[in-house]
């Protein structure tokens, strides 16, 4: 076999399951739905961590930090909503496959959109969290400032005041945030999860030198 | 402080620096650049066999697949050869972000997209690999019958004979697949690696228990 033939014949061999094996504990998609000011980020963070103290690999996907990153290019119409979800779905999915807990934190206000990223991934990878909380409540919190913009026309394009948000019907887990503290609800998710990420045992690569 | 106010004044902890110390070693983004058929992604691939034996954390972004996935609504248009280029990047920065060793395989023909990768990147971080094989070579390989199709014009958008490909001016490395076999290939990627990976020492997370 010449050289040039050799080069182009050679396959991938590191797959999901070897990273896993590595790492010492599964991968997962965890995504955080839910209005501005809901607290999806907070959870999200604080969720991860606990889990990076309890040995896991972690990342956060923020909705807010992708729109100046990968969604730089895309503005608030439903259809740049819609790419953007599917924008970060596809990196939650490719970050999964590297090993990784991700935790998504967005908005994604609609139900069809939410379930294409969930149909992306095989059954039971993907871990859908309702944040939930009143619009009330969030426009008291306004954090961003975003309520407030709305209110007085400065923005137009509000999940909840100018455009709707469609709440899961059968969400792996609610979180009532307007109710619970941020210590509460990370030990509700860190209890449910807990379940879902088979901790592997210490013979994985993690715990051998690296040489 | 009241539970609703708490629950928006969590900040991020999860550092990359925290990520590489669990895992024991530097994250880093490696780009191979070149000519379709000039062994691109299997060598991204055969490099990541052997970082993942070594004990890193490691991923191929692989430009083909992206293609079904993240940029599966672009064509090949120079604006969208540009859009599938920064896309890749800002993944690519991203998943160093998680702590991961990323491996770019993608065409990504003109100089400029592929400078902006690297500037949005840390000083030092992107490593460019310019997999050079002339056009012969690669059209006479032909893994994917592309050239074929360009020849008989079943395609028109072949980087190399419809569209032009900028070799990188300054890359961290020239590696020359239509001379190297696979295997003196690697070894010469990772003996340059090796030096910037800066593996840390035993005492990071990833070999203490898991709770």
């Amino acid at each position: 076999m010449s050289k040039s033939t050799n080069i182009i014949w050679h396959k991938a061999a590191i797959t999901r399951e070897r990273r896993e094996a590595k790492n010492g504990h599964k991968s997962i998609v965890v995504w955080f739905t839910g209005l501005s000011g809901a607290g999806k980020s907070t959870l999200a963070h604080a969720v991860e961590d606990r889990l990076h103290d309890m040995g896991y690999r972690t990342f956060v996907l923020d909705g807010d930090n992708m729109r100046h990153g990968l969604s730089s290019d895309l503005l608030f119409s439903e259809n740049d909503r819609r790419e953007n979800i599917r924008r970060i779905g596809e990196v939650s999915r490719l970050m999964m496959e590297a090993g990784i807990v991700t935790l998504a934190a967005c908005i994604s206000p609609y139900r069809a959109d939410r379930q294409l990223v969930r149909n992306s991934m095989p059954l039971g990878d993907f871990i859908e969290i309702y944040c939930r909380a009143s619009i009330e409540t969030c426009e008291a919190r306004d954090v961003k400032g975003l309520y407030h913009k709305a209110r007085t026309g400065q923005i137009q394009n509000l999940t909840g005041i100018h455009s709707p948000y469609e709440a899961p019907e059968n969400p792996e887990m609610v979180i009532d945030t307007d109710k619970l503290s941020v210590k509460e609800s990370v030990e509700l998710v860190i209890n449910m999860l807990s379940g879902k990420l088979k901790l592997l045992n210490q013979d994985s690569d993690c715990f051998k030198t690296i040489k």
